[in-house]
Order: structure tokens, then C-alpha cells, then sequence
């Protein structure tokens, strides 16, 4: 059979996973969204994020229309069209993503008042349509451009111009991400320092200022960001695959990786009908992932099989490189889970540790959070080498195809979390009882076990993808090694080395400076609005979701643009090895900060939950406090930084491959 | 003339720098030591310092019996005693040093009572003794065994035969740095969080339980540690550029490192002349190094110049590249000087964060931190690059050789750092009164100026050192690559990176875990001790001081050995590629947290020293209390596990070197 019939796989299972995520969006919409009160919050909440996300995405209109000019005279006007095609398609699975989870949202919460069945049923389904429209965008937008692209004589052509998709909805996502993650942590700062220590009233109450700005923060990072993030590093692993396929077996090669993520998509569908509450809603999150992955591996096996039939070049070891990395991304997942998860010990001894204060908690979590970092990376380099044992280098690139290949259900499950969460903020101050909040409760507790193993195949399918671009950079620029002995690349690996945690520090320290901002307005209003204390005045919430929203906007663009002009600075100036050097070391330390951050951030946020629990003194104890200040340190580590830095890699590989021609021609000096 | 008449100009500069020292050595000791209440409190910290080195010393005899059994059993009799020797010189110079501080401490606060000149110039002449006898130590021990292990048929056999020496030295500065590390913020925090931030009582105040352990860490940590410390990473420079210098050029390369040591040790000597007090003590300090740097790059050139004339292959570009370092080095300096100094940006807008609470701290002073990474990566790289492109992998190495030449000055200035620091505890506990401690601290606030140089230096030699030692790895080993693109050399890579944060992370876990057993007996004696609070009664500082000693004993034990046996693990298993690949990984990432951590750390202590001199609501504010946490945290970054990651890097270096040929026979895969 043609492998250009069975290549049609592909845009198919992108238009089913639509079609299902649009029945399933009007499915969660008629739901029952509540009380009056509940709809005026939720209405407050829409209205801040649509307010945001219009702005931060005029924002990007110009840039991006910038950088489609530059690429469309500098580069190809064909790879300038997909570029923005791109960005266009990561901003909709954002803005798509967000617009679902803030109809879940209110619905979660009115379900939670009659039982715990209904209520997580309409907040998964809620995360599926955002799960299932990221992958459909990109299977469909990559396979028309490979459509449109296909050029018989040369099979590198189209992804090359795929390239140029990639490019755009990468950009995006980390103009999103950052600015997101900026947002969100400016509030939810503002909101805890000044309401929960200084006042002393609980997360989410409605006297807080700072509280719909926090809503729309966990809407328009944890949410809208993560379906940008999601979407970009999809496009980039099956991109990666893809142009070091088409080089090592030539359109076969180009088309294998596709026809995985379909076969991922169609075991996603079918996983979804399996996650239904019947003991806890954690295991029904696990129980969907593992029955996902069993089919997909199923359908792998079954396709690889059969392809290596009629097409010899598709030996069965590319099946076993696909499985490791979906086996190496479950064990990762474990023990990431290990480290952050409250009922293990890191997380107790932290919150042990606050009794001595607030100093000796930060350096536990600290330690614990770097010493996290063994185990992934550990499976990730064993990862590679057994899938460049089974397959070569493109065996590496379908290692990262497979992990991400079950991101319908991934992402499902992953933005389950913001949703229950907001579900039980909503919950809370719309005075819905206790009852009611403590199923919310349950959960949004199922939402972060289920994080731990999603988090682990978001973490190994970035590494290797990042590996793989780093590869396919090689392939395009023409270079067969990264010798560190050669002094222009040493030169640049230790510059690309000190960029991830640079470019972090930048946001973590916009997030400090517009906190800082927030808490000011929060303070204010607590003092001069008279009666707020009581309950009897409404505090100003629009004054506090105007200062996250410019603040973030204002904070995002200098790490983000800094992320772009990096390589091409090293590139231009340093030569080609350089910036392979450059490349590759800010893939090791962006691989270790985003790690170190990630996990830190969950450890401690964990810590303090135990001592919440009423361990160790309960709340409002020293100890407490302690651990309060130790999440606040730790959110913008999980939150901001440490999810931006994935993005952030893939951004600098793109930025690279995409003027490598360019760099090898005009390159200064090396 | 015979290259090794001129030769001999080397351990005429050792025994000319021993003589200067014992000379140095009797001045300081013939100084007033004051009051009999002085000469209690020295005689106190003496006994508590000499009783853990003691046991220091005993654990490591057993550990460094084992492995010279296994180097003479598995690798080379000859390079056993060389272990041996170098082990022995590497603690000789960690004890001199800690002894002549501990003479000069307390001499330096009686001559305080008359005059800022006489007490500087005692703390300064005590510094010069441990200066001048780590230089003197190691070029005595190095030329002893080129001398007698020079073999005309194989120019690099007294090289390998120098490894053992150094690899001696490097694993007992582990060690010593690991364990002086642990001990002293062990004492620290626990004297700091009780005494002053819940019994609010001064600094070294005598009623604190855990002063006298504070001290001794001061010593043991700061003096014995850092001289060990500094003995490894000067003989493991020249060792590297003597292994590179003889496989490029011959039996000149080997030797020519040593001249060059050799002449910077008569420029310290000249340069010591030169730092008496005119204006600050400070820009004595100041002066005495640059006047060093050039006399030293003078000397430098003239040698350069007419060994040139004699011997060709040695050319004018070797002397650029040693002065490249020199000048990188100076550059690294300020740079890092600017984002730790109480007068900089960063430390003033960490001070300002405090005001928003303790996490904000901690996110300001982690970011700064995180981008004083950048200048002194880019100045390595640029140093690479240069040194490279004036004389090949040869001009990496000179230009780390160049760096510390001047070591003996260095040394000098930092060593007289925690000499005054103990001055100022000792004039505190004695009740010298105001005037005395006032004098007493412009003494202190110099040896933190002065330290931001030294400093750039420490870190950009060992920087390029570790390099040249990764060169002179690969070179044993015979492989020309270490190719990042090789799935064996990126798998090393990946976990080579894992391993710095990992082995700090134990490290800040062990202070954490004994601090905790401090503060709980600081605590206890407070509570149970009658009187105590009001003078009346004597805490039990022994029973402090034996917390501290056999909980840094326990502790550094794990982390120390894994230093050693990872990279075996690595290049066993995975083959010398991989081994490569996992020292330069581990490089990378370890310059990343060593300068993170140095300078955090740094930037939090100033911030609160700046709080302290009276801004932003001075001591005991809110802001002062979180400031204060954020020097806690800062703590074990800048003096536990910050150093120790040098020194861990050489030795991992070192240990790949000693096994290099084992490793290329015996591995099991890769």
C-alpha cells in the first residue's frame, strides 16, 4: 500500500479527536453552572482571563508578525506562512483550552454539591476537550502542511517547513507560559502573603482583593500556558522525528512518527471511556493513563509489524525504542512521585524541618529537590542509550514520539487539576458548606497524584525531544559531532550552560517585582476600604487583576526575547559548533532546573499541605509558617520558572535549526 | 642551558617560600596574646579545633591506607607513595594553616586595643604563613618527584607519577572541606538561631552555648579547609598543565608550568612588602595583589622571552595565554564582587525584598544569584576561546596556571579573612569594649572586600583547571572526542550533570540534620542551665563542640566516597566515552552551582549586613528577622557546599585520570 494512503491515519485521528472534544465541550456546557453567586464569580473570573489573554495575545500579534516578516526575507516565505499558522494554532489550543475550564469550572462546583461521581466526571471531561483539541490542532495543522509540502524529489522539504510551524507555536507557548506563570504566582503571592499570614483569613475567601486575580491566574497560566506548552512540545517531538527520520530512512522515516501520534490518539479516545469514579478519582486518572498506554502499545506493536511487511526499512526495534521511552516515562513518573508526594519522606522531613524555622525548611526542600534530579535524568540517559542501541539516532527521536504519542489522555488528566482546583475556590467563596468543599477537596487531591506521572512523562518526552532536536540541528547544520574538546564548542556549551538559570531568575524575579506591586494594592485595600474585614464592603477586585495583567506582560517579554537573540547571538558570532555547544549545554542545565524547580516546588507545597493536616502543630503553628513561606518560595519555582524552562529549550532549538543555514554562511568568526 | 639546571629555580621557590613562612610564623607568635580571659577563649577554641582535626585526620589515615593499597595493588606502586605524600602534604597545610590562625586570632585582638596598623599587619602575616606554606608544600612535594621519578625515555612518567600526589591532596581536601564545611555551619546556624534570633543576644556572645563550636567551625572550616582546599586545586593546575605540556611540547611543557609557579611565588614574596595600611586595610589588601599580578606578569614574560630564544617550541603566545587567565581572572573578580557587595544593586534589592517577608527574600537573593552565573561563565569561555587560539589545548592549561600563580598572595588575603573574623569574635567574648570591636570589624569588613577578588580567581582557576584536567584526561585515555552527539558520551553527560547538586544537596541535608541537634542542645542548655541567660552561670561549650565534631564526621562521609565512586561506576560500566562525557557534564553543571551557591550566598549575607548598618528599619525588624533567614539559608550555600564543589570536580577529574587505563581495558559496555 501507498505510504501516502496510510499517512491519511493521521489527519483522520485529528478530526476524531476533534469531533469528540467538541461533543464533549457541549456536553460539560449543559451542565447546571449554579447559584446567581456562582455565576457572578465564574463571570468575574472569565471576564479577567478573556481581559488578559486579549491583551497578552495583541502583544504576541505584533511580535510574531515581526518575526514572520524577518523569516519570509531572510529565510523562506513558505516557512513564514506555517510560522504563523503555528502561532495561531497555539494560541487557540490555549484560549480553547481556558474557555472549556472556566465553563468546567462552575459546573465541578454546583455538581460537587450532590456527590463526587458527577462532579469529576464534568471536571475530566472538562480537561479531555483541552486534551483532545491540542492534539487534533497539531495532528491536522502538521499533516496539511505536509500535504501541501510534500515534495517527492526532496523528503526533507516539508518538514523543513514544518519547522516554521513548530517555530511558531513555540514561541507563543513560552511568551504564554512565562507571562502565564508570571501572572499566576503574582497573585496567588499577593493573595497568601497578605490574606492567609498577615490577616489571617483562609486561601480563597471572598474579602480577599487579590482572590479573582488568583482565579484568573490559575485559568490563564496553569491552564491556558500549559495547552500552549503542551501543544508546542508535541509539535516539536513529532518534528524532531520527522526531519531525522526523513534523513535516516527517507519518506518512511518521515511519516512513522505521525502515524504513532495517531495511533496515541485513537488508544486516547477509547482510554477515556475507562475514567469513571468507582473507588477514588486518583486511580480512575491512573487507571485511564495505564490502560491508554497498554492500547497504544498495542497499536504500535500492530503497526510496525505490519509496515515492516511492506516497508523493510521499518525494522520492529523502532517498536522497542517507542516502548522505552513509554516504560522510562512511567518509572520516571514513580519516582518523581517519590520525591514530592506527601506520604514519602522528603515531603515529611521538610515539613519536620519548619519546626526549626523557615531557613532550615528551604534548605531541606532545596536539597531533597536537587537530589530529585538523579533519577529522571538517570532514565533519561538510559533511555537513550537503549533506544540508540535498538534504532540509532532515530530511535532516540521515536523514544520521545512514544511518551508523548498518549498526550490526549496526559494533558486530559493534567488539566483536570486547575480545573477541580478553581472548582473548590468557586466552592469556597460562594459559601457552598463544608461538605461541599471537602469533595471539592478530594478532588483536587487526585488531581495531584495524578500530576506525578503525567508531570514524569511531560519531563523524560521533553529531554529526549529536546535530544532530538539538538540532532536534528546537527543534521541540518551539517555537523557530525559536538566535540567538547573543541574549544569554540566548549566555549559554547559553557555560555548555553548558564542560560537556563539566567532566563529563570529573570521571571522569578518579575514575579517578585510585580508580588511585590500586588501586595502593596492588598494591604492598601484592607486598611482604606472600610467594613472589608467584616465582610460588609467588596474589596476592588479588577484593581488587583490589572496589576497582575500588566505586570506580567511587562515581565514576560525580556527572558522571552532573550531566548530568541541567545543563539542566534552565539550563532552568528561563534559559528555553527559553537552554538551545537551552546545548545547542548543549556539542554543539561535547563534539564536540571527544570527538575530541581519542579520538584522543590511540589516538595514543598506538599510539606506545608502535611502540616495542614494537623501534623507537627497544625496551622497556625511556627512550624507552619515556616512551610507557608517555604511554598511561597517554591511556587514560582513550580510554576513559573520550572515549566517555562522546557518550552525555553525547545524555543532556542527551533531558533537554531531554523537559521542554521544561515549561521553556517555568515557566521563571524569559528 | 639544560632545561633542568632552570628547572631548579623551582624548589629553590618552594624552600624560599618555607623560609619566609617560618620566619613569618615567629614574628606573629612573639606578639602579645593578651588577657588571661583572651588566652582562656584561644585556648578554648585550640582545643576544640585540634581535637577534630585529630579525629579529622585518624578517619582519613584509614581511608587513604585502603586506597593507596588498591592504587599500589591495581595501578602503580610508585604512584602510592605519591598518594601518600600528597595526602600527608595537603593536611600538613590545612594544619599549619589552622595553627598559625589560631596564634594570630587572638594577637591580632590584643594589638587592636592600641591601633587598626599593628593588628592588621599581625592578621595579615598570619594569612601570609598559610599562604606562603601551601605554595611552598606543593612545589617542594612536586619537584621532589619529578626530580626523582624523571625518566628521559618517557617525559610523561614523573607526570603520572605526580597525578598520585595530586589525587592524595585532592581527596583529603575533599574531605577536610566537606567536613570543615558541615562543622562549621553546623555551629553557625546553631548558635545564630538560638542565640540571636530567639534569645536575642548578640553574636559571639559569650553566654551562647555553641560560641566557642562557632569559633572552632570558623577554623576548621575556613582556615584548614580552605588551605587544603587551595593546596588540591594549585598542585592539580600545574599537574594538568605539566601532563598537557609534555604531550604537546616535550619535556619543556612539562617544566615550564613549574617556572611559572615558581616566579609567582617570588612575586608574592616581593608583593607581601608592599601591603601595609596607608588609607583602608582593604586597599592594602587590594594593592598588595595587583602589585603581585604584575610583577608576576613582568617576571612571566621575561622568562618566556628567554627560554624562547633557547628552546623554540616554547613561544611568545604561551605567555599571552598565561596572562589571558590572569586578566579573566581580575575581570571575574569585580564581576562577582558586583552582585555580592553590600554597595551593589543586587544586595540592596534583596535587602528591599526583605520587607516583604522571608520567601521574597529568598526568591530575590536565589535569582541574583542565578544570574551571577553569566559574567564569570562568559569570561571562562572567552578565556578558552583566546588561550586556545594563541597556543592550542596548551594555552588552556597555562592560562589556569597563570591564574594562581600568584597564589601565595591570594592565599595570603584570604586566609587573613577568618583570622580577623575570630579576632572580632574574640574581642566581643573578652569585653574589650566598643572602640576595640569597631577597629576590630574594619578589620572584618576589608577581609570581605579583598574576598571578592580572591575569589574570582579561586573560581576561574578552577574553572580552567578542571578543564585542563578533562583535556588531560582524554589524552591519557587516547580519545580524541568527547562527542556529545555519541549516545555513550551523552548518556555520561546526562548523569554527569546530576551529580554536583546532587552531592550538595547531602551536604546541605548533613549541616541541616546536625544543626538540628545543635539547636536542640543550644536550646536545652538555655532552658536547663540556671543563670545562664544572665552571666551568671558557664554554658557547656564542650558539649556543643562535640556535636559539631561527630556530626560532620558522620556526614561527610557519603558524599565524600560517592565523589570517588561515581565516575568509577560510570567508566566501568559505560566505557571511557561515556566517563568523558560524564566529567565534562559533571564540570558544567558543577561551575553552575558553585558560582550560584558562592554568590547567593554572599548577596544574602550582605543584605542583611546592610539592613544591619541600620537601613530599612534596622536589627531586630521585620525585614532584619527575614533577612537574617536568608543569610541561614545562604549559609551552607557559600561555605559548605559552594567550596566543596571545586574540590569535588578535581577530584572526580583526578580519579578518571588514575583509572583512565583500567577503565579502557576493562569496561563493561560502551
Amino acid at each position: 500500500m501507498n505510504i501516502h494512503t496510510i499517512f491519511m491515519i493521521t489527519p483522520i485521528s485529528g478530526i476524531a479527536s476533534i469531533i469528540v472534544a467538541i461533543y464533549l465541550y457541549f456536553h460539560v456546557k449543559s451542565q447546571n453552572a449554579g447559584t446567581d453567586k456562582m455565576k457572578d464569580i465564574s463571570a468575574a473570573i472569565r471576564e479577567g482571563a478573556v481581559a488578559y489573554l486579549k491583551r497578552q495575545y495583541m502583544t504576541l500579534a505584533v511580535f510574531s508578525a515581526i518575526v514572520a516578516v524577518l523569516i519570509a526575507v531572510f529565510l523562506d516565505y513558505n516557512q513564514a506562512i506555517a510560522y504563523i499558522i503555528g502561532s495561531i494554532c497555539s494560541a487557540l489550543a490555549g484560549f480553547l483550552g481556558m474557555d472549556i475550564a472556566l465553563h468546567a469550572n462552575v459546573r465541578t462546583a454546583q455538581a460537587a454539591r450532590k456527590g463526587l461521581k458527577k462532579a469529576f466526571s464534568i471536571g475530566f471531561y472538562g480537561g479531555a476537550v483541552m486534551g483532545l483539541a491540542v492534539v487534533g490542532l497539531a495532528l491536522i495543522g502538521v499533516s496539511v502542511l505536509y500535504y501541501v509540502y510534500y515534495d517527492p524529489s526532496n523528503v526533507s522539504y516539508a518538514p523543513n517547513i514544518i519547522l516554521g510551524f513548530s517555530f511558531g507555536a513555540s514561541s507563543i507557548a513560552l511568551f504564554a507560559k512565562a507571562g502565564g506563570g508570571i501572572y499566576t504566582k503574582t497573585a496567588d503571592i499577593g493573595a497568601d502573603l497578605v490574606g492567609k499570614v498577615e490577616m489571617n483569613i483562609p486561601e480563597d475567601d471572598p474579602r480577599n482583593p487579590a482572590v479573582i486575580a488568583d482565579n484568573v491566574g490559575d485559568n490563564v497560566g496553569d491552564v491556558a500556558g500549559m495547552g500552549a506548552d503542551l501543544y508546542d512540545s508535541y509539535v516539536a517531538g513529532v518534528l524532531a522525528a520527522m526531519i531525522i527520520g526523513g534523513l535516516t530512512l527517507g519518506v518512511t522515516g518521515v511519516i512513522l512518527p505521525l502515524l504513532i501520534k495517531a495511533l496515541g490518539i485513537f488508544a486516547s479516545i477509547i482510554g477515556l471511556l475507562f475514567v469513571r469514579v468507582k473507588g477514588s478519582p486518583g486511580s480512575a486518572l491512573n487507571r485511564g493513563t495505564y490502560i491508554t498506554c497498554t492500547i497504544f502499545a498495542v497499536f504500535a506493536f500492530l503497526l510496525i509489524y505490519y509496515l515492516g511487511i511492506y516497508y523493510p526499512e521499518i525494522e520492529m526495534n523502532l517498536f522497542y525504542a517507542t516502548l522505552t521511552g513509554l516504560i522510562v516515562g512511567i518509572i520516571i513518573g514513580l519516582t518523581s512521585d517519590y520525591y514530592t508526594s506527601i506520604d514519602r519522606t522528603p515531603a515529611r522531613k521538610t515539613a519536620e524541618s519548619s519546626k526549626t524555622g523557615v531557613a532550615i525548611n528551604i534548605l531541606t526542600g532545596f536539597s531533597y529537590g536537587s537530589i530529585s534530579i538523579v533519577p529522571p535524568l538517570l532514565g533519561i540517559a538510559i533511555a537513550t542509550i537503549i533506544a540508540f542501541q535498538l534504532a540509532g539516532i532515530f530511535g532516540i527521536a521515536m523514544s520521545a514520539v512514544g511518551i508523548m504519542a498518549t498526550a490526549a489522555m496526559i494533558v486530559s488528566a493534567d488539566a483536570y487539576g486547575p480545573i477541580v482546583d478553581n472548582a473548590k475556590g468557586i466552592a469556597e467563596q460562594s459559601g457552598l458548606g463544608e461538605e461541599v468543599i471537602a469533595r471539592a477537596d478530594k478532588l483536587d487531591a487526585a488531581g495531584n497524584t495524578a500530576k506525578a506521572i503525567t508531570k514524569g512523562f511531560a519531563i523524560s518526552s521533553a529531554g529526549l525531544t529536546v535530544i532530538a532536536l539538538l540532532v536534528a540541528y546537527a543534521e541540518i547544520v551539517g555537523i557530525e559531532t559536538i566535540n567538547f574538546m573543541d574549544p569554540f564548542v566548549m566555549a559554547g556549551t559553557i555560555i548555553g550552560i548558564s542560560i537556563p538559570p539566567f532566563l529563570s531568575a529573570l521571571m522569578i524575579l518579575g514575579v517578585g517585582k510585580n508580588a511585590f506591586r500586588m501586595i502593596e494594592e492588598v494591604r492598601r485595600q484592607f486598611k482604606q476600604i472600610p467594613g472589608l474585614m467584616e465582610g460588609k464592603a467588596q474589596p476592588d477586585y479588577a484593581r488587583c487583576v490589572d496589576i497582575a495583567t500588566k505586570g506580567a506582560l511587562k515581565e514576560l517579554i525580556l527572558p522571552s526575547v532573550l531566548t530568541i537573540a541567545t543563539p542566534l547571538a552565539v550563532g552568528f558570532i561563534l559559528g555553527k559548533n559553537a552554538l551545537g555547544g551552546f545548545l547542548a549545554g543549556s539542554i543539561l542545565s535547563g534539564m536540571v532546573f527544570a527538575f530541581l524547580m519542579s520538584n522543590a516546588g511540589g516538595l514543598w507545597d506538599n510539606a506545608k499541605k502535611y502540616i495542614e493536616d494537623g501534623k507537627l502543630g497544625g496551622k497556625g503553628s511556627d512550624a507552619h509558617k515556616a512551610a507557608v513561606a517555604g511554598d511561597t518560595v517554591g511556587d514560582p519555582f513550580k510554576d513559573t520558572a520550572g515549566p517555562s524552562i522546557n518550552t525555553l529549550l525547545v524555543v532556542m532549538s527551533l531558533t537554531a535549526s531554523m537559521f542554521a543555514e544561515l549561521i553556517a554562511l555568515h557566521a563571524l568568526i569559528g
